[in-house]
């Protein structure tokens, strides 16, 4: 693939990014011919969904993925419905962005019983799949690195989403390959072979040494020890050939200057991913 | 199972009493009514080997285990042979303090490729497993949580702890569960069930929310997510009876006069485990 055409699939996380609004991320893509991004629900919020769709469109941009649907997991039978509720208006936030893929970050467990909660999750892909379906919408399970079990996501392995997604059809509920979440997995190359045509997502930073903290400690790609572009290899493999979201989570990323941050990005992302 | 019984499988290992020497911590387990204790190589080291034993036996406790041995990779085939010349070592002071178990904590890559430093691990212990035998001692591979990957063990779920294991003979290599390490994982209760009886030891903490730190973050049984009487359960069925191992790495523990550390950890034993 050609610097060229691998440039091309490059997509901007918008966290990636977390001072700018939905509107200067769109810009400063434009800026930097970036030519994908995937926002997150709290800045289209902040913006307005209207004017969120059209600062895309102005600056030529396309969606890679909404950031996030998802936290299944509540005590309650009525707090999960007004979860689920909250998962069906980001369907329609993704429908409205032109967005193909809903990421869900399935959430943690209310109770220790962390059976009950992988439970809940279940139900609450069943009962949003059809919805999402409707809305032309995919939902993809990412699982998220295990020392967020507790905090953020039940869902922990590859294995583990590809379990849950062959629940539906393919065209229906598929997963992400996020690399910093799933580098460690020692079944890792099997299960993105296993994932095969339901992979809707690829996402790229790094794991650094040591790690600085448990959120913000992300690094960017070439600054860490993860086999990325081995990774990015088996993904391809596999079949994937969609936009590549850089999606990184760190202060000190976070206190550059966006423009820079996004050159920084792209030169990493020629030789790294 | 009676308090009795129970409370007579409590083993202090000895991180949890960071600042006390082995002297301090083997008096400390006398004075608490503790009948185990693991202790770490550095603190035999700082005390002498036949003073760790007389203080061992004088205070009339029996050794868990001895923590530890592994850290297999490194760059080169001459650090790889150092490595196994330490672990050598260590056997021997397993050996001589009577315990029956050396824990292998597996080490980190010297390099991004995990996948070779896995092969390291394996070739490791393959040498070392018939000089354990030898002398008596059998080793016991713990899987580290997956945030430990990059910094202390490319071993990191218990199904590949099993699989290493099991290329072994049962009674020369085995596995460790510590709640806090495999806590999270889908596969967790039947890899438990396939290790059987190869399970050399149960190690007990807590998962705390929000993790304050990932290295000195655990947590006192009882303060966290983790439902350990319910593995507890597993690994009892699973045939293990052994002593059961108090490891909690805890900057607010380490900073407790080392004898109202001890009657917590006998408080919380009781009611959590």
């Amino acid at each position: 693939m050609s610097e060229q055409e691998l440039l091309s699939r490059l997509s901007l996380n918008q966290i990636t990014t977390e001072r700018w609004s939905l509107k200067e991320a769109a810009e400063g893509c434009a800026r930097a011919g970036i030519g994908w991004i995937a926002p997150w629900r709290h800045k289209v919020q902040e913006a307005g969904l209207a004017e969120s769709k059209r600062y895309i469109r102005d600056n030529g941009l396309r969606v890679s993925s909404l950031c996030r649907g998802g936290m299944f997991p509540a005590a309650t039978a009525g707090e999960r419905e007004a979860r689920l509720d909250d998962n069906r208006r980001a369907v329609e936030e993704a429908a409205e962005l032109g967005a193909d893929v809903l990421v869900l970050v399935c959430g943690p467990s209310p109770t220790p019983d962390i059976a009950q909660a992988r439970e809940w999750v279940r139900e609450g892909i069943e009962k949003l799949a059809p919805f999402a379906k409707q809305h032309g919408v995919k939902l993809a399970i990412e699982p998220l690195h295990p020392m967020y079990a507790a905090e953020r996501s039940v869902i922990v392995t590859l294995a583990q989403a590809n379990s849950l997604a062959e629940r539906f059809s393919p065209d229906e509920v598929g997963v992400v390959v996020d690399v910093f979440h799933v580098w460690w997995d020692p079944e890792l190359y099997g299960e993105i072979k296993r994932a095969g045509s339901r992979i809707l997502g690829f996402h790229v930073s790094d794991w650094i040494v040591p790690t600085p903290d448990m959120l913000l400690g992300r690094g960017m790609m070439g600054d860490g020890v993860i086999e990325i572009r081995k990774i990015r290899s088996a993904v391809e493999a596999a079949g994937y050939r969609g936009p590549i979201e850089v999606e990184i989570f760190n202060q000190a990323i976070w206190d550059m200057q966006g423009d820079e941050a996004l050159a920084l990005t792209k030169e990493r992302f020629l030789k790294h991913v």
